[in-house]
């Protein structure tokens, strides 16, 4: 297979391997750094990161690789503040069944989000960071030709072929497709999260065809044969994130870690009711438990901050029911491998398939 | 790419391309001919036929092609004789809006539904059709035993890992594999539909590392970037349905073609309001009024029957809005080709990605 194509170019990087941005501690500097020298592009997930811990991370990265790097910023959400109350008291039969004493919850506000989000940008263009990746929407037209004035390779987040064109036109130069096998938050911000949920071997061609910059795809993708058949359908990259929760420089805990590596494709399924946002993981109790208050759960991200002592203390007590285990569909995929060998077995895979094809 | 494989072989065709056995009057005796004669599998969908019918029509198939072709029967369901006339009280509405006199509905029963399957089993043994392939379950030994016997290829239906397991033990020759992305009803037959919705992306690897049977890809592949990438996830052909649908030899009328043809992929739901059974298909007004009451509908096939005067009257006043307009998640791919012009394209289309792999 052809390797290098104008978007490994554009993104300076030996292998058309993306490590998806997570956030929450996952993108540690090691995963991030490992990921550029092994030949793809690692990602720092700072979506809940302050300007000051994204300078410091960024910092420790460079310590780490002279490679090319990046990293994603959230577009802060707007949201009401309706339910809250009600949230806590359904909250409350869990925090009792972990012991968790009451305690002060940081709501969330949109113009401290707000702010942030111009904190962390500046922190980025300062340090001049390669590639900078949004979720959850579009930066304004400001802040893109900020980014772009200096030399920032600025990717997108997609879910359909309209948030797909609407990237485009707001001047990314590249724009992950999330496919619905895909773990974690969905990006999707046009219409309802539920309404955009395709899966890539559909998303993929119908995207290609309908814009002009290099699509990245993302969902479920574990290995040669993933990598292979996105560019069939016309995806210039992948971008990988439960194959790397798994390799040996993740921040992920053990629990979390083994919490994949046992399960199988059918174990995931998409809730609102870890975060407020639909997102994909491992079935738990939290989620079973949680199920039937799905519509009365707050906006996102105020349920992420009410759920937070929750999920901390699960982690704490080594209990994967209470947490939120994040993955995609190919579970039976996952390999607790080192990056490099990781990276190496994927292009390796890619290689025998197009000696066969 | 390399077209024959040891599928191919055993199925006795030029490409690896199988026509879904959509049911309904889809596969028209054109349709399945034609796309034998172009060197792809056409396959008759049975489903809801009786004995003479199949056997009408497979004279008829023969007429026109001297190829190998195939059936689908449907593995007889059991279900609960609930919520019937609830159900009535609920469709009341739509049937007055459209016109329809109270008329008699022919309810299912599972007896007659049982000997119905054996007579359907029957004439395929009796005419030797090339090909029997099954969906909604696993065929009894007996039977599976007898269509081998009579050198009849059986391939089974399954949307999980476990299922494909399953259907390899029960003796099929292969499986198709249906993906989130596939129109019309989900094969699931192990647990809830709702627990089997697996991407194509993650679904073919994580069968195919388990399972020595080959494996067919279903669900959203319309071109040869479909096809493409389901070989290099491991498949050893595509099953399509959505693109057929549209062919000029396809028995759909031109009401449904017309919806395929100006939807998008995100304008399919799943729904089990039309038959009692989750299916994929375009949003229109019958599944929007009677999304609220999913929870209520009956079991399949009780449901088919008492929806039939509402699609059927539908269909007969040229309105998409009250008929089963079964899609997968790739309709802006759908081409009003004839079936020639589509088999040509998609080996044109493989042959490129080849040599610019």
């Amino acid at each position: 297979m052809k390797i290098e194509n104008d978007l490994t170019e554009l993104l300076n990087i030996k292998f058309p391997v993306i490590q998806a941005p997570m956030a929450g501690g996952i993108t540690s500097s090691e995963l991030v750094a490992e990921v550029s020298n092994a030949g793809g592009l690692g990602m720092i997930g700072a979506g809940y990161m302050s300007a000051s811990q994204i300078q410091r991370q960024i910092q420790e990265v460079r310590h780490l690789t002279n490679h090319s790097f990046g990293i994603n910023l959230f577009i802060p959400a707007k949201y009401s503040m309706k339910n809250i109350e009600k949230a806590k008291s359904i909250l409350k039969p869990i925090s009792e069944k972990l012991n968790i004493p009451d305690e002060y919850v940081d709501l969330p506000n949109e113009q401290r989000d707000l702010k942030s989000f111009h904190e962390q940008i500046s922190v980025v263009i300062k340090e001049r960071v390669p590639v900078c990746s949004f979720t959850f929407g579009l930066p304004p037209k400001e802040i893109v030709s900020l980014l772009k004035e200096t030399s920032i390779v600025v990717i997108g987040t997609a879910t359909s072929v309209e948030e797909a064109i609407m990237n485009e036109k707001a001047g990314m130069d590249a724009i992950v497709l999330q496919g619905i096998e895909a773990g974690g938050h969905r990006g999707t911000f046009l219409g309802q999260a539920h309404d955009s949920l395709i899966g890539l071997m559909a998303l993929i061609p119908q995207v290609v065809d309908n814009v002009n910059i290099p699509v990245i795809a993302a969902g479920g993708i574990m290995d040669g044969r993933g990598l292979a058949a996105a560019k069939c359908l016309g995806a210039k990259a992948v971008q990988m994130g439960t194959a790397f929760v798994t390799s040996k420089e993740s921040g992920a805990n053990e629990i979390y870690k083994n919490a994949i590596l046992s399960s199988i494709e059918t174990d995931t399924l998409l809730t609102n009711t870890f975060t407020g946002k639909l997102a994909r993981g491992i079935k738990n109790s939290f989620m079973k438990e949680m199920e039937q208050f799905r519509n009365e759960i707050p906006d996102y991200p105020i349920q992420n901050s009410l759920t937070k002592g929750i999920r901390r203390t699960s982690a704490d007590q080594q209990n994967p029911e209470y947490m939120s285990l994040w993955s995609g569909q190919s579970p039976r995929l996952a390999k607790p491998l080192n990056v490099k060998e990781l990276l190496e077995r994927i292009m390796f895979e890619v290689e025998v398939i197009g000696k066969n094809f």
